[in-house]
Parts: C-alpha cells; structure tokens; sequence
C-alpha cells in the first residue's frame, strides 16, 4: 500500500457543467482533474505554470493511463492525490482520486511527463527534478 | 448602483485549463461560471439541480447578455455575484462577476430563465418563484 | 428579413460530449460554435488566426447577447451563420445557428469585437477593417 | 503492424477552442475526439446513442492507456481510426489518430469498454457483441 506515500492532496468540487448525458462527469474531465492537480502542486513549490516554459524548457505528458473506479456525481467533492517517480528523463505521477465523503476510489491513473526543450527533443529533466528533489523517488 | 442587491456570492478559482490560447480564460468558460453560480444558489435553498425536472418543469436560459470587462488569467480568483427579478414568467439573474484580489469587475451578465413543461411550453413559474420568494424582486 | 445578407456559412455536427446531464447542448457550447465560426470565417480570408496579434492587435469579444431559440441534440447539424456591421471601432458580428434538416432557427447572437493594441487600449480597428472591406455594412 | 486492421475511420478538424495556453489541443480533449469516434462508429452500425442504455444496459469506459505522440495545432484536421477485440465482457477499442496532412502519428489509445446492467453490475456484452459481430476479433 503506497497510499502514505502521497505528497500532495488537492480538493476539487464537481461542476454541474462537467456531468455528461448520463448525469456523471465525463470521463475526459477526469484529465482536466489531474493537469489542475499538478498545477496547484507546482504552484505550491513556487513553480508558477509558465515558469519552465520561460527557461525554454516545456513539461509534456507523453503517456496517461486512467481506471475509472466509481463515476462522480453532480455535488461531489473529491480529493486528488498525487505522488512522483523519476526514471531518466521521465517523471512518473501516480496521481489517485478519492470521493471526499467516503474515501472510495474513483480513479487511478499513471501519467508520465517528459520536459521538451526549444528544439522539441526531450531534455535529462534536471532542472525540474532540482526543484521538486525532495518528493522524488528515483525508480 | 444595485451592488449591495446581490444575494448570493461563490468563490471560483480559474483552473489552467480554462485558459485559452491566448492565456486568458476563454469566452465561454464564463457561461460555465455563471451556470455553477445558479446552481450553487438554488443548491444553497434546498433545491437540488435536477429536482424541477423531477416536478416535470426545467428551467431554461432563454436569453443571455455579457460584457467582458477585463480577462481573468492564471491562478486568479474569482467572486460570482447574483441577484434575481421576476417579470411575468421569466427569471432575470443579474450575475457580475469580480476578481478577488482587488474586486475589479470581471464581467456583467445579465441571464433570462423560463421554466418549460413536460410538453415543452413556458410555464408561469410559480413553482420556482415560490422556493425562491423572499429574494424576489417583482419588476 | 437579413437572412439573405449572410456572408460566411460553416457547417458543424454536434459531438456527443458537447451535450449535459439533459441531453441537450450545454449554453456554453454555442460561445464555442460562434467563435468557431468566426475563426473560419478570417481564416477564409487569408486571415490565419493569430495573424493580427502579431501585428500587435488582439481582436477581443466586448460585449455577446445570445437568446437560445431551440435546442440541439445528439446527431443535429447545424448552419452556422453570420454578417458583419461596423460601428465606429466596433466590429458587431449577428450570428445566426440553424438546424441544419429543418432550417429551424436554433441561436441568434450579436457578438461586440473590437481590437486591443499592445498597450490594452481599444484601437482603431482600421487594420481589420481593411482586410474584410468588401463584407462590411457601415452602420 | 495492424494499421491495415482498421475498421472505421473518422475525420475530425480541430477547433479553435480546443487549444490550450500553449497552442496546442489539450490533452483532455483527445478522450473527446475517441469517444466522439466511437458514438460515430456505433452510429454507423445503426446504434445510436443510447439505444443500448434503453436495453438498461450501459456501455463504460474502464480503463484508458494514451500515448501523446505529436501534438495537434490550430486548423490540423485528423482521422481517427479504431479497430476492436473482445477479452470477455471487455469490448477492447485501439484508437489511433493521425495527422491527416501527412499521415504522421498523433496519439495512440486502447480505451476498455464493459456494459452495466441496471443494477450496477458488469454484463457479459452479449447484446453489443452481437451487433457488432463481423468487427469483433476474439483475443
């Protein structure tokens, strides 16, 4: 169980608009979930979205998988979770959400990040890895 | 100035990927705010989303007015404002919009709702009207 | 009748995902078909988006009124249509959305557009004026 | 290679509004253009949407794996190509898009779809599998 390993949790409340004709939220919302997590993440560690993009350097996800759990429903708040592996010049976000109200998993998903420099080849991500150094866990 | 009308009032943070290419919030990202703002009122009352529908009666945006006033970006904070009127059969919503941080005007809206029957014809209303009475304005 | 002063058309189908929990396109969605349309619309001619900005002149949407006729559904297409008036720096686009199988009226819209320089202040406009002469009704 | 494989192939344009601060198609709304791909294919086969839903039966996403390989940009038109296999009650959908220009690879999807009955539980897909029938390669 690695589910105390998570160093970052945000909360996130359902909007009606994100409910598809089914009455739950749409399966590709889900990745808008996920990117805002790793934005607030960032943002918390003082990375403002737009600041590696200044240094040249570009985060692109270059591989996402997702299970989807349980569906979420208008009114639900759900916590975001998120933990973070190196290997290489990939960084590898095990990010998980939960149902607030009763801690029930409602996706798990693997997403895998490479940062791109000016000439669109992937870079050795070090200077990503210096400023998050202390969450990574080198794989 | 009818400022000091307003009745309700939800935070909203922008979330990156409601930005557009041009690194403002798209256009219709705030139809979406404005949507969520009504929801969390009749939300607030009791009212569930959904439960009119029930009743065989949905409310309906028959028309819509905004002006964008100035763009929210990135990591900004928003306070969505509304206050409502009746006239005959229609709900008025004037809904403005402010940034947080310094209660600049974001935008205005002004929002017409209807509520159709099980048949698809405008209903009077008054089911609505009653659970919201006291923050009617008869105009 | 105006209907016949149309000068752009586009043709656009209704994606499943673009519908809400009622099974009708979200209000929202049809900010994105207007604005779709007018992006066709400057690329027809010659105009590829972004082209002004990098002459330092954003065209902004001030100001958009929309009143929402009839609904559309899962495998409606639409006509999406519009003409042009000038107003001083103001460009006003009408925007007209019909269902395309019964040519019912589904959306009429004036959307307020009006060019930003680099400093935020409101230009002219003369640029693109130039560029759409031949559509434009002086009002 | 099974590129020969595909079934149905669907030519989608990008829009506008679909770019995010960077200029490119977010990467959420790649899951919009593969579920759009699959309503279109169903469709096809004379299912509409939710017609099986009608049966109390409901087709769900699963699972997800997406490999981003080169981005989509402002005015790029793609087809998006699926072939299926059955594990099961797993319906498994391999959707690959391409850049229609010059037929380079832009992402790469296996989505896992499995049908719910009313009360909740995984159904066996007969009912689907049987109208799909000549598609379905066992695996």
């Amino acid at each position: 169980m690695q589910q105390d390993n998570y160093i970052f949790t945000l909360e996130i409340a359902v909007r009606d608009y994100e409910l598809d004709s089914e009455g739950i939220v749409n399966n590709a919302i889900y990745l808008h979930y996920l990117e805002h997590t790793r934005h607030a993440f960032v943002k918390q560690e003082g990375i403002p979205f737009g600041s590696l993009t200044s240094d040249g350097l570009m985060p692109v996800v270059q591989r996402l998988e997702i299970k989807y759990c349980t569906p979420l429903h208008s009114g639900d708040v759900m916590l975001s979770r998120l933990r973070i592996e190196r290997k290489g010049p990939r960084f590898i976000f095990f990010q998980d959400i939960f149902r607030k109200a009763d801690e029930v998993i409602v996706a798990k998903a693997v997403v895998t990040i490479v940062c791109m420099d000016k000439t669109g080849h992937i870079n050795r991500g070090d200077e990503l890895a210096e400023r998050i150094a202390k969450y990574l866990h080198q794989a």
